[in-house]
């Protein structure tokens, strides 16, 4: 790590900057990335999904957030790099207080306009460099992946591409504007009804696109053309152009004097300084996709309840097996065993994220993933968090379930967070808010139980889920942050409140829950959640004095929602357990 | 009116300006303004606190927010204006659409750089009027008020004005900063421990200020002469410079090459525009006063309480009056005589707003205030909706109190609406949360209960408010809108969800709450709030079934906190009508 740190010091000074930033991001200003973009993790050994280091002569410095604390500190050498908290000392002031009249290189593939305000603000001269220095640096990089495109049939997408961008064409000449940048590749997948592998467990292949604002909405696809098989091109049809990479330049300056529509916070600022270079006006907007992939058509729908369904089957044998087992796996064969569980159920393509199984200590890593040197047995009387999901044709998923493994009773300490938890976690789930509401105005119906004992959890209650695309996707979420999108009627969005006690254990609970209109004659348009995810929750870890009434009538509602609709399709031994594991709180405690 | 518009237009074409900006602000850009700052209330007869008109050469518009649809379209003649809502209508599209190539003429006295933005980003041209074309109207215009300052006893601020200057002083040093404007004519009563009457009912003396970072905490008033008695000026001391307004362009031309802190949203744009002509370097940050005024020192708080105690007093022997006699009062009448009960007490110095009384129908009417017009007798058998607070040399009052006018029983659909308005009343004086969560995090729990059936209000849940100063006071806010500011210790804060059934009825109940660290050994500093209003709630709007143990068991300690407080301080009489109300509702059910 010394030498690779040396090396990007060399090319920076080849550079003639005094520092770099080197984000987590790729030129899609995505979370998940291919092997060649992973150039945080070269660097300075952090894995973690969200981070950024900066490179200076002489100091260095590596950023993540809450849910990293741990991992950023066990994976970075501190005699190398300073190790932060993006938020509680944010890098730009910290660069501006070091760097002096020195200056900042950047990337323009590897930031947006909007993310490199806040260095400008501090005063801190900018410059795009030519080379990358990491890449420079990075001599074994892995070649760009070429995963083939492949068409994403109707029946799951439940409507045409060429209906797709008619709507898009349509509301862009709605807000005057004669094309929109598109480079988030989830959007294109979602656009076009394509599919690929360019990187792990998010089914997108890789492209930049233009969509044009014209009658025949046209669509300008940059994609390399080994990606695109013939079955794949005939499927896109005679109005979207393929072409490569390097015909963007010229592309984008064909925009002269047009009205193009960019996200000045999602798009890599490369494109804003192309299109001001060509003369076009930049009208500062949200990715035109991002809305209507978010909110999930009917067919999408019941593709969702679908999948989720058949996932509930894996999952629930899963944990009746670790139930009724004595205990042998460790972190990562647990995984395994429960990937191959799903691997059985149709339409399943692959887990829909790296799954993270915490046993005791670990389970407080809120985004733990074991590797081989941190891979440990499960053990008797300890809690397992065990984060999941799987990708199928029909929908995406992903579910949380912590779990007492005994044979002794649990702690009476660990049952009351995990119960505060839950209270949070049915907060969420039987809430009732009007239309157009941020996320941020829910967040603390799932933080209130935590919060009257002076706890609390240090990442968002909820996050996107797309349809066979990314298991986070915008725009609305549940968080602490002041983001102004609003939950929507079909939009998917997670519910996982948790607890972490460093050390010691790590609590989450985790459904989807499906945005519905509330079935209520309110004053105005009301919104309710559906919750999608089905297996049970270990009542072993609830202390039933701490819930109300109506919060033990929904456990037993949804066990006994759970046990109906998954108990028929599992072996009889695993529907005996489901039936106890379902059983009414009440009678139990 | 038509004239009055007729005259700005005339005004208008001899600026050469296509359209002109009204807003409700004066030079302070505050909430209340004296009277000859009243151009929107005389140029469209709209009286609310927030507002803004537009004047096109054919067209004009008027808009308010929520509060204030009923009173917009009862005020204003709609043959002569738009009347529209500022968040569902806002008004730089409205006007961009009809502006077309024309200029829009502004008052840089009435407007922030953060205020104009809206309408840059919209393409509009801007341009500060020379002459205000209202100003140029309104002949027989008010002369500016000369109420003189006072000084206000160390005794109540807790702190003398010296340590107040040197403590900002010291962190406008911290931050780099030469020198700060201020121009909140309540940050320079809180900084200079002085009080006015220039506007009603907020004690505020009007005038402008530079707070200077040397050692000496120098600062600079801007006050007309005759309003400064020499006992103000002796309490001021030698470090406050005294001078007349027309002295200021002169000392920011002095603050040439200087880092100057000025808040681009709270202060007029005429500032800025002095600052860059001279030279100086604007720091955007707000107030440097904002934040230790708004955090209430020890003596305020005790101050506090014992204004609320004398305040709890005065309103019980109202609601006695009230419930006891036959129905007499008007609306206005009811708050005159609320009026003369608090001027009995100790260090009354006035109301702290026009009171709201609002009988039936008017009730739904968020900021009503009864006019002689509007004005009619209290009802038999109807929900009384009085809003109302008084200012006292320890502290600030505002409390609302919905009743039910006997004799017959409330229908139960007005009780079901009361107690869900209860419960998220409840929710708010109950909670606790960590330090440095925003206000719109908080907001929520006010509304679910109303949610769960469907209803809403279109009001925020909670304003700050000053410690003999204003009722309405920053930074922070319980309400759905994203604002950064985070409540802290020492803060006080309405808690005052309402229902409002157009047409029928309002129900508002509002404490005001004292935020204190929360008594828990939490993982991280802890807040909740202290509830400082006390006054019985009318248990004939409850409906008991509606509430939960815990509720029921927060009203009935409430209430026994009032009885126990407020009880003795009331003649015998009222005492046993309070000992009554206040009765624990499980008995009374």
């Amino acid at each position: 790590m010394q030498d690779r740190l040396a090396a990007v010091r060399a090319a920076m000074q080849a550079e003639g900057i005094a520092g770099f930033l080197v984000p987590r991001n790729d030129e899609h200003l995505g979370e998940y990335v291919p092997a060649n973009a992973e150039r945080l993790a070269w660097l300075t050994g952090f894995t973690g999904s969200a981070g950024l280091a900066v490179v200076l002569p002489e100091t260095a410095a590596v950023w993540s957030d809450g849910r990293y604390v741990l991992q950023l500190a066990s994976q970075t050498d501190a005699a190398l790099w300073e190790r932060l908290h993006l938020t509680e000392a944010p890098p730009a002031p910290w660069i501006a207080a070091r760097i002096g009249e020195g200056v900042l290189g950047y990337d323009p593939w590897l930031h947006s306009e909007e993310g490199l305000k806040a260095y400008r603000e501090e005063g801190i001269s900018l410059r795009p460099v030519a080379r990358n220095p990491v890449d420079v640096a990075w001599r074994d990089r892995p070649a760009p992946p070429l995963a083939p495109a492949v068409p994403h049939d109707v029946a799951f997408a439940g409507a045409g591409s060429a209906e797709k961008r008619e709507a898009i064409a349509a509301s862009l000449r709605a807000a005057r504007q004669d094309a929109a940048i598109i480079t988030d590749p989830a959007s294109i997948a979602w656009l076009l009804n394509i599919r690929g592998s360019d990187i792990p467990d998010t089914p997108v292949a890789l492209g930049f696109g233009i969509a044009h604002a014209d009658e025949a909405a046209r669509f300008d696809l940059f994609m390399d053309a080994r990606k695109l098989p013939p079955e794949t091109r005939a499927a896109l049809g005679n109005h979207v152009a393929i072409a490569e990479r390097d015909a963007m330049p010229a592309a984008l300056a064909a925009l002269a004097g047009k009205r193009v529509r960019l996200d000045p916070a999602g798009t890599a600022a490369w494109f804003a300084d192309r299109l001001r270079e060509a003369g076009a006006t930049i009208v500062a907007a949200t990715d035109p996709c991002l809305l209507p992939k978010a909110r999930k058509n009917e067919t999408e729908q019941q593709g969702a309840r679908a999948a989720h369904g058949r996932d509930a089957v894996a999952l629930t044998r899963f944990l009746h097996a670790l139930a009724t087992e004595p205990p042998r796996d460790t972190e990562i064969s647990a995984a395994a065993r429960l990937n191959a569980l799903r691997a059985e159920q149709a339409h399943f393509r692959g887990d829909s994220f790296a799954a993270i199984c915490g046993a005791g200590e670990h389970g407080a890593i809120i985004h733990y993933r074991a590797t081989p040197e941190t891979d440990r047995p499960i053990r008797p009387n300890e809690v397992l968090l065990i984060d999941s999901g799987g990708q199928y044709d029909d929908g995406t998923t992903d579910v949380t379930r912590t779990i007492w493994i005994g044979p002794e009773a649990p702690p009476a300490e660990i049952r009351d967070h995990f119960t505060r938890v839950l209270k949070g976690h049915i907060a969420i789930a039987t809430s009732m808010f009007p239309e157009n509401v941020a996320g941020v105005r829910l967040d603390a119906f799932a933080r209130a139980a935590l919060w009257q004992a002076g706890l609390d959890y240090d990442h968002g209650t909820g996050h996107g889920v797309g349809s066979y695309l990314s298991v986070h996707e915008g725009p609305a979420s549940i968080s602490p942050y002041l983001r102004p999108a609003t939950i929507a009627a079909g939009m998917i969005l997670s519910n996982e409140p948790g607890y972490y006690r460093p050390g010691a254990y790590g609590i989450r609970i985790e459904n989807l829950l499906l945005v519905r209109p509330a079935d209520i004659a309110g004053e105005k348009p009301f919104l309710c959640f559906e919750t999608l995810t089905l297996a049970p929750i270990d009542r072993a870890l609830i202390e039933p004095g701490l819930l109300r009434a109506d919060e033990i009538a929904w456990l037993d509602d949804y066990h006994a929602r759970v046990h109906r609709e998954v108990g028929p399709h599992l072996p009889s031994a695993a529907q005996a357990w489901l039936a106890a594991s379902c059983a009414p709180l009440q009678a139990a405690a």
